[in-house]
């Protein structure tokens, strides 16, 4: 991998999103050399992907180039690639780009789309974890419009113009409320000649409440501001089929539809190679301590969406979310210095921020730890978080200047069909992950 | 095609470029039914496309939906289409989608790559014709970074770090001064463990001298301008053949290289259907007299890149630029017109407006009817002339702030692998063209 053995400790780092991002920045500048491995050259911003999909955002403006976030760091390397394995004993990574051996190894995967083994609906859903997966949908949503206009059979065109999003998280609802803004503002303009009512908007949430791990106000009102927008919301309704027309459920209900968005689960990115014990099953997170130490070992950690520190206040792991990702970032990057200098070690302790989802324009809901609100002032205070959250000054620039021109033109400009989705299966993107 | 038939004659436009756009902008509203078919859902603005390919600006901000530009008037439609022939006979094209008749037919398909004929050249090389080759190129040129850094092979690593452009017309010129700002600029930074001095940017012209269509003053100072880039250009040397890793040309000089674009030479993007009278057979330009008419055909319309008008002036038709195409789309509007109301038509002039290239920072050449000029202000000028021609609000915007954040700055931050491009064999991505 061309990397110079130094006498410096190495540490590797597997992962540039939040948490990968959190611990090297921790670690800028100090007597270590730090080896981060991405398989994408940019981070991903995934809160805003939602509005890559419905043309709100240009993919650019959500992402940032990796090596530019480190280029004033010394000692500092970054390399493409896919990490295939582990092999623990030998401390050593195995990459698409060959072997690497570390002192410290973070694991800072993220998270995959969960289709809980059911072939099918790998298969014919679409994701959205990835940029690429985002314009996929973009071009899907466009490219189903331009078809709905060439076919006389009505059924078909409905199937077309029937859209289906499973899961009502905070992924699944942000990316109804989009798509029924496309609806309402967008859509009927640009196809005027297409009948904009045989447009459909279903979430399917297998629980009771949308936004399940929100409080019961947010849950309640993110689902009026659906309904109003002119969503069909389900809940206790669950997926159990796709054949790539047909929906089928465990209930009564079935949904004719072409495209169908699987935002229902994610389960941890774990690599190959570490012992069964460390890694929990059915969630493919590992099993941390509360130094997110993975499981009998003492110089791998995991951190962010890939770990699972079971404590008193999250049994089942901190949520899958940016916030527990950079704070166990951060914290472990002070924790590897305190344990080259031979001091104390902390454990990780949660704070709890909140949480907050946006349905549309002037409809967000926030949950704060002491204050809950829903509406203009919560959706203004979601752009603003997710702005200052964004890396970059000129992402952040040219995001403000499209929020600002979509909210005061009622627009979404960036509708272009890039990456013609309907030729999918026939060029297989392995790219797409 | 699902397109209503009317007692209003029908204009078919093929093609949403410069050409098409002026055309079905000047048809807006009156009594006649417009459909425009592209293969694209967009427009693209093709002089900055080497700006995308560099990396300093999004994709989506140089291209604008059709739809959206035509989506507040009544009796135009839009089909998504590749139009495979046309059956002069019938008054009918056939596309993709299926066929179409007409009472007027307007060619404006544009241009294409010419690779006169060399299967290798076709094969191996890049073209950058379009936003998704744009992508492609951009991806490659970090890609082939990310590899030299894995090489221990020193032949190999400068191979992967030579970059050869093919063709010193404007294209060349602004995308070799761009590469050039990239490495001097952005590389260093984001490679600290690679030689840069080990990058070669080789622009090769086949005539004595470089923007052959401008001024000798623009000529010469677009050389020195890239000369003292650290360009080396190569002036009458003929490519010959490049097998994916040696290029070979009509001198002693050949080039071991990773990455070849071709800009080189163009051709009409003319279609299969009229008789070959129609055609200018080594330019694949149809034949049009004064009034834009196809040879022999009465309701048969050629304008811009595919249109080859011989005048006085311009006795191989007029350059391929945005200029003649977009003052050959607007008189066109306004005879059809004309003639639906037996009145008499005009024939084109062309009103020369000059023409302009782009070095890098501060450099650019500019050629007026009555000044010509080069350097600081012919780079303002140039910015402002392309800020003006942009299509949208939104677009202007945001090159506007990209471009300021560049200049101030010193970089480029679109650097994304989005495509990934050594995947190109392995999935053969039709949709480049």
């Amino acid at each position: 991998m061309n990397i110079p053995q130094t006498s410096f400790p190495r540490v590797v780092i597997i992962g540039g999103g939040f948490a990968g991002l959190a611990v090297a920045r921790g670690l800028e500048a100090k007597e270590l050399q730090v080896v981060l491995l991405d398989k994408h050259n940019y981070h991903t911003f995934q809160p805003l992907l939602y509005q890559v999909a419905t043309g709100g955002l240009e993919p650019d403006s959500i992402a940032f180039p990796l090596r530019k976030r480190f280029n004033d760091i010394e000692n500092f390397y970054f390399r493409l690639a896919e990490v295939t394995g582990i092999d623990a004993e030998k401390n050593e990574v195995k990459t698409s780009i060959g072997s690497l051996n570390y002192d410290y190894l973070v694991i800072a995967t993220g998270s995959t789309t969960n289709f809980f083994g059911n072939k099918n609906i790998e298969k014919y859903t679409m994701e959205m974890k990835s940029i690429p997966q985002s314009l996929n949908i973009r071009s899907l949503i466009l490219e189903n419009f331009e078809e709905a206009l060439l076919t006389s059979d009505l059924e078909e065109r409905k199937k077309l113009m029937n859209f289906v999003i499973v899961g009502g998280g905070p992924t699944g609802v942000e990316l109804a409320g989009a798509l029924a803004e496309m609806k309402k503002e967008i859509l009927p303009k640009d196809y005027p000649d297409l009948d904009i009512r045989l447009m459909k908007i279903n979430l399917i949430q297998g629980a009771d409440c949308l936004l399940k791990g929100m409080s019961p106000q947010a849950s309640e009102k993110a689902e009026d501001f659906l309904i109003k927008l002119g969503v069909d919301v389900w809940k206790s309704l669950r997926v159990q089929n796709y054949d790539g027309n047909i929906i089928t459920t465990n209930g009564e209900d079935h949904f004719k539809a072409s495209t169908v968005i699987w935002a229902a689960g994610v389960k941890g990115a774990s690599i190959d190679g570490l012992h069964a014990e460390c890694v929990v099953e059915r969630a493919a997170r590992y099993k941390v301590d509360q130094f997110n130490r993975v499981t009998s070992h003492e110089n791998i950690f995991a951190i962010g969406d890939v770990a699972c520190m079971n404590t008193e206040a999250f049994p089942y792991g901190h949520p899958m979310m940016a916030q527990p990702a950079i704070q166990q970032g951060n914290l472990l990057a002070k924790n590897i210095l305190a344990l080259q200098k031979g001091k104390q070690i902390k454990p990780f302790v949660y704070n709890d921020k909140g949480s907050m989802a946006t349905i549309g324009r002037n409809k967000a809901v926030v949950d704060l730890p002491k204050w809950k609100f829903q509406g203009v002032f919560a959706w203004f205070v979601w752009m603003v978080v997710h702005l200052f959250s964004l890396i970059g000054f000129r992402n952040k620039a040219v995001v403000f200047l499209n929020w600002m021109y979509n909210y005061i033109r009622f627009d979404r400009e960036t509708r272009l069909i890039i990456r013609p989705y309907k030729q999918k299966n026939k060029y297989s993107f392995e790219s797409d992950k």
